[in-house]
C-alpha cells in the first residue's frame, strides 16, 4: 500500500516532474511555449470561468505538419513500417497515419501509446516499470508515446509503433511533436535554439 | 440528389437556421450569451491561433446543476423513468444520470439524443422528419435531445429518454440545459426575464 | 490450491471481515444503518420472499448530492481531474460525472473500481494483493472504489479515478460515500457522530 | 410531430393500457397479485424512501420454473427450437435457456424481445406498428415477448424467439409468465381461476 | 521451449489425464456413461463418417435439471450468490442463471470457467498454475469450472462463479454436472454406486 | 398482426417447403441422402436420447471441398473477388474464404448470408421480401445464401458476397453445396442423375 | 427477384459503368492512369501469377498530400468541420484527418463513405438509390465518398463527413483524390489536361 | 530500458535474424523463392513507385491447397481438433478452417498466432519469452504461429491453436505454409531438395 498509490499525474507535473519532462523533451519543445497565448491564460487563472471554460486542441495545420513529419521521419530512421495516432486529452483521435506495410498490430499499439502519454503526461519510455500505470487498462508503456504538453498539461499525445526498436519509434514521435509545436510558425523560420 | 444533398448543419446554422435555433431555444437561451467571454473571441477570429487553439467546454459546476435539475423535473413531469445523457462536441460523456427504474432502453436513448443534438446543433424534435440525419449512423430522432448552444456553436448536447411521450422529455432536457445556461450565476438571481 | 481458492465474500462479510469493513469505512457509515428499515429487513428474513423479492437500490436524491460532493471533493483535494462511476449490484451504471480536463483512461479505470467494489463488498484499496481479484475479468485493485454497503450487504460500488495518487481518488470516493449515506436526512443535520 | 410523440410507456400503464394489458395477460395474470405483498407497498408509498428504496426482481425459484416451463412448452407447442431470456427491469440476464437444435439468430431474437417487452411494459404482439419503438436501439416487436408486471409495473420481460410463427413463441412466453407468476405457490395448488 | 509447449489436451485425455478426471468426478461421473448410446459409437468409429458427422450435446431436459441443481445447491452451500453458465464444446451457450443477488463479475466469469471446462477438459482448479492454458485469451482457472465429460470428450462446460471461496463453486459446478449425468435416467433411481 | 406472423421455419419444412426446397436444391441434393445414415435417424426417432442427443455437422473433408469448389466457382463466373462463409446451426463458422481482391463488405455480407440460410432453411434469395425475416438482427436477404439440408433440417448456411449480381453470388454458393454433398463419396464417382 | 439482383460491381465496371465513372471521376482522373507501370500488367494478366500476386495500395507520400489538401479543402469550403478517412480494398484504414470541432458522427460516416466508395467502385452520390447498396452493412449513401480508381478497379476509398450539404463533402473528397492521383508527380507540374 | 527496446522486427530480419529464419523455416522454405518475380522486384527497388505501389498477397489457389493440407495434417498428427487462420501483412483474414470437435478457444488462438508471425517476422515459437512482443495487445506467443516470408519480408501469417503440445500445432503450420510455398508449381513437381 506505498509505492503502487503514487501514479505519475500532470497536476504534480508541473513541480515535481518539471525535470523529468525538461529532459524528456529537451530536443523537442520549443523555447517559447511559455510565452504564447498570454490571452487565454488569462482564462486559466480566473476564479470562475462561467459555464463554458476552454480547452486547447490541435490546431489542423498542425496535423498536416504531422503527417509529413511522420512519413519523413520514418523513411530516415530506416524505412520503418510504422502507424502513427494523435489522441486528444478528451480521448478524440484527431490523426491516424499507417504508413506501407505497417503491421496488423501498429494501430492499436500506436493507440496505447498515444492514450498512456497523453493520460500521464509523460513519455511512455518512463513509465516502463509504473506498476500502476501498467495496471490501467489500455495502456501500453513501451517507448513510442509522447505528450504534447502546454502550460504545464498534456493535451494530447503522439503515438507511434512498429518499430523493430521502441527507440526508433519514439524517436520518430518526437520529429512528429516537433513540428507540431512549431506548426504556427513560419515555414523555414526554426528558432535557432533548436537547430 | 437534391433534398438528400442538404443536412441540418451548424456551420451554416448562424444565418440558415438562426430563426429555428432562436425559436427552439427562446425559453432556455439565456439573453447574455451573446455577450460573454469576448477574450475567447479574440482568439476565434485571429487568422491563425497558432498550434493550439480553444473549444469551449462544460464546467463541472454545470454538471452539479444539470444533475438536480434532471432529477427535479423528472419528479415535476409526473415521476418520470428517464435518464439523461450529456455530451460534449468532442463525444466524450460528460455526465450520465439514470432515474430509478429507468428501462434499460433508457441510456442508448438518451445517448443517441445527446449526440444527434450536438452533432447536428437542434434539437432531436426537429429532425424527425430529416432523412439525411435518420442514415447517420448512431441517431436518434425522437424528442429529447437539445443542444447546448455557445456563440452559435453546439458544444454540448442534452439527451433525455424514457418518458412515455417525447415531449416530455423534451421538457425535461430544457430544464437541464436551462439550469447548465445560469451555472455561471449566483443562485438565486436569475435574470428576470427568465422568469 | 490454498491461497488462491479463497475470494473476498460478502457473504462472509458478516462475519469474517465486518472488522475490516467497519475500519475502512470509519469515517463513512453512519451510526445508524444498522437501524434502517426495518419493514425490509421482515421481507429478507422470511422463508419465501414469493416471485418478487426486493433488492435495495440508490435514489435519484443520492445521485444529486454524489454529483455535488465529487465536484466539490475533487475541488478540494486540488483540482483533480476525475471521473467518477456509482454502479449498482446489478452492475446498472446509475451515474457518471467526468470533470473537466480528466484523462481518457478516468472512465474505465472508475468504473473497473466501482465494479470490483461492489463485487466484493470492500474498498479497492484493501485487495491489491488479492490474487484472485486480480485475475477476475474487469476488475481493477488501485484505491479509489469503495462499496456502498447496506445492512451487510454491498448494493453499490462507487469509483473515482484519475488523482496521481490513488489515495487521493478514495478520499473523494468516500465522501461522495458519505453524501450518499446521508441524502435521506434534512440538509445540515449530520450527526455529531461524524464531524 | 403528433404521432410519434406517444410512446407505449408502463408510467400511464396504470390507466391507459390496463384493458390491453389486462386482456393480453387474461390467462396469464394470477388473481391474486394485487394482494401479494403489502410489506413492500408501504415502502413505496411514504413520502421519502431514504438513499436506499427497493426494486422488485425475480426469486431464483421462479428462474428453475420457467425453464421447465419453457421446455414444456417447446415440445407442446410442436418441438419447437427456440431460445428464452429473461431481463429483468434494469437490463440484467437472469436466465436463457437455448434448447437444441434452436438457430443462431434465437438468442438475439429472443433477447431483444425480452428487452422490449420491460422496456414498454407490453407484449412485443401489441408493439409491431409503433414507429417510435421501432426506432429505439436494441427493440424487437415480433410476437414473442412478455412483460412480467408486478403491481402495474414491468419488472422483467420473458422473450422467446425461433418457432416458424411469432404467436407461438408467445405462447410459449406466456407459459413461461404463468409458471413464474405460480413460483411462489405449492406445486400442485395452481387457483382454480386459472385452470 | 520445453514446458509451454503441453497444453493439457483432451485428445490424449483418454490416456495421459484418465486419472485425473477419474479422481476429479468421482463423485459426479455416472458409472455407466461408458456403455451409454452404443448405436452412436458406431458412427463414430467408421473409417468415414460422410460428409455429416455427429456431434454430442445436452438434451433440453437436462438444462432443467441443470437449474434445479443450481439453485438448490446454491441454497445448500449457505445462499450463494452465484451464476452459472453452461457452454457446449461449439462454444454455444445454452443455458444461464443468476441467482438473486448475484455480483456484476459473475456471468463473465461463469462464462470462462465453463469456456476454461470445455476447452481443456479438466476442471479449472486443475489448470490453476498451467502457464499455456492462463495464456490462452477467454480462459479463468480460478476453480469452479467442469467439464461434461462424454465417451472421453469434454462436449460442454459448466461455470459456476460468484462464492467467495472457488471450492464453493466448484462443489455447486459438480451439483449441477451430477444433475445433468442423470437427466436420461428416471428420478429417483439413481445408481447405488454414486450415493 | 397476421402476415407478420409467419415466419419460415425449418420445423415445418418437411412439410409446407419440400417442394420449394426440392425445386432450389434440384441441382445440388443428391439423390441418395434420403437414405444415408440410418444408424443416426434411429436415435432421432427414440422418445428419449438421453441426456447427451447428437447433432450432424461438417466433415472436414467437406471442408477442403468446398474451398476447391468456392474458387473453381468464383473463377468460372467470371473471376469474382468473392468471400464465402460457412456457419454451422449452432452459429459456429467453420469456413472462410476471402478471394483476393474481395471488397471489405464481403466478409460480413457473407457471413449474414450464411446465417439467414441456416436460421431459416432456405435460400436467401427466397427470402428477399419476408418482413418479418428482414427485421431479425444479423439477416441479409440478398441472393447467395443456401442453406445445407440434411434430413429436412439445415445443419448449416453458405454464404457467398461480393458478386456485381446476387445471382451470381447464390450460383457460386451453390457450387459449393454441391461439393458438401458429394464429400463423402469417391472421387469422380459423382451419381449419374446429377450430371 | 429481379432489380435488387443487381448490384454497382467493379468487376463489370470497366465495361457497363464506364461511362459513368468516366463522368464522376472527369476532374479527378489524371490522363495517363491507363498508361502507367505496365510493370504490373503484366503480372496481372499472366495466367498463373504464382502464390503471391501483388494487390496496389496507396504510398506514404501520397497520404501526406491527401491531410493537405483535406485541410485546405475544408476551409476553402467555408471552414467545414470534417474528417476524412481513407480506407484500402482490404479494409485497411490508411489515413484519418479529423479537423477541429469536427462532430462526433464525422469519424463514422467518413468511414462508412469510404467503405462503400472502396466496395462499389463508384461515388457514394450515385449509389443513393440503390436499395441493394443499402441493405449491406456498413454502408452509407451519402454523398461524400469516392473511390480512387486505378487500372479500373477500387484500390481505395477517400471519405468525408460533417458538412451540411453532402455535395460540399464530395467536392472535399474529390479534391483529396486529386491530390492523391498527382502524388507521384513533381510538385507544381500538374499536368495541363487537368487544370 | 534496455532489453525491452528491442523489438522483433522484420526491418532487420534480412541481416540480423536471417539465420534464425533459415533455420526455422528450413523444412518448408522453397529452394527457388529468391528467384521468384523478378519483375516485381524491380518495382520495389525503383526510388519513387508512385502513388500506387504493390504488395504482395497470397494467390487463391494457395487457400485452397492450405485448407486440404490442414485437414491431412490434422489427420497425421492423431486426429487433432485445431483451427487455422491465416491472416495476411494487412491484417486481413483470408482463411479460416476450423476442424471437427475443435475448442471454441481455437479460433482466437489461430488467428492471435497468425497476428503475432505475420507482424514480427517470426514463429511464435521463438517469441515466447520476448517480453516486448507478450505486452502488445492481440499477441500470443504459444507455439504454432509460422510467417509467410516472400522476399525476406512477412506478407502473412499462419496460425494454428488445438492440439495439446505447441510443437503439434507448429507443425501443422508448417505443413500449411510448405503447401502455400508450392502452389505456384504442378501437383506432383515438389523440389527434390525438399523430398
Amino acid at each position: 500500500m506505498s509505492y503502487r498509490h503514487f501514479i505519475v499525474g500532470f497536476t504534480a507535473l508541473g513541480i515535481v516532474t518539471a525535470g523529468g519532462v525538461g529532459t524528456a523533451l529537451a530536443d523537442t519543445a520549443p523555447a517559447d511555449t511559455a510565452l504564447a497565448d498570454t490571452t487565454a491564460r488569462a482564462a486559466v487563472t480566473r476564479t470562475d470561468p462561467g459555464p463554458f471554460p476552454v480547452d486547447h486542441v490541435l490546431s489542423n495545420k498542425s496535423l498536416v505538419r504531422a503527417a509529413a513529419a511522420l512519413v519523413e521521419a520514418a523513411k530516415r530512421e530506416g524505412d520503418q513500417r510504422v502507424t502513427m495516432v494523435i489522441m486528444e486529452r478528451s480521448g478524440v483521435i484527431r490523426e491516424v497515419v499507417r504508413t506501407r506495410k505497417a503491421g496488423p498490430q501498429t494501430y492499436e499499439s500506436a493507440k496505447r501509446k498515444a492514450y498512456t502519454a497523453v493520460a500521464f503526461g509523460r513519455p511512455t519510455s518512463e513509465l516502463t516499470d509504473n506498476a500502476t500505470v501498467n495496471q490501467i487498462p489500455g495502456t501500453l508503456t513501451l517507448p513510442g508515446g509522447v505528450p504534447v504538453i502546454y502550460r504545464g498539461f498534456p493535451i494530447a499525445g503522439i503515438g507511434v509503433g512498429g518499430a523493430p526498436d521502441g527507440r526508433i519509434d519514439e524517436r520518430i514521435a518526437n520529429a512528429v511533436l516537433n513540428a507540431i509545436y512549431h506548426s504556427g510558425k513560419r515555414k523555414g523560420a526554426r528558432p535557432s535554439t533548436r537547430s
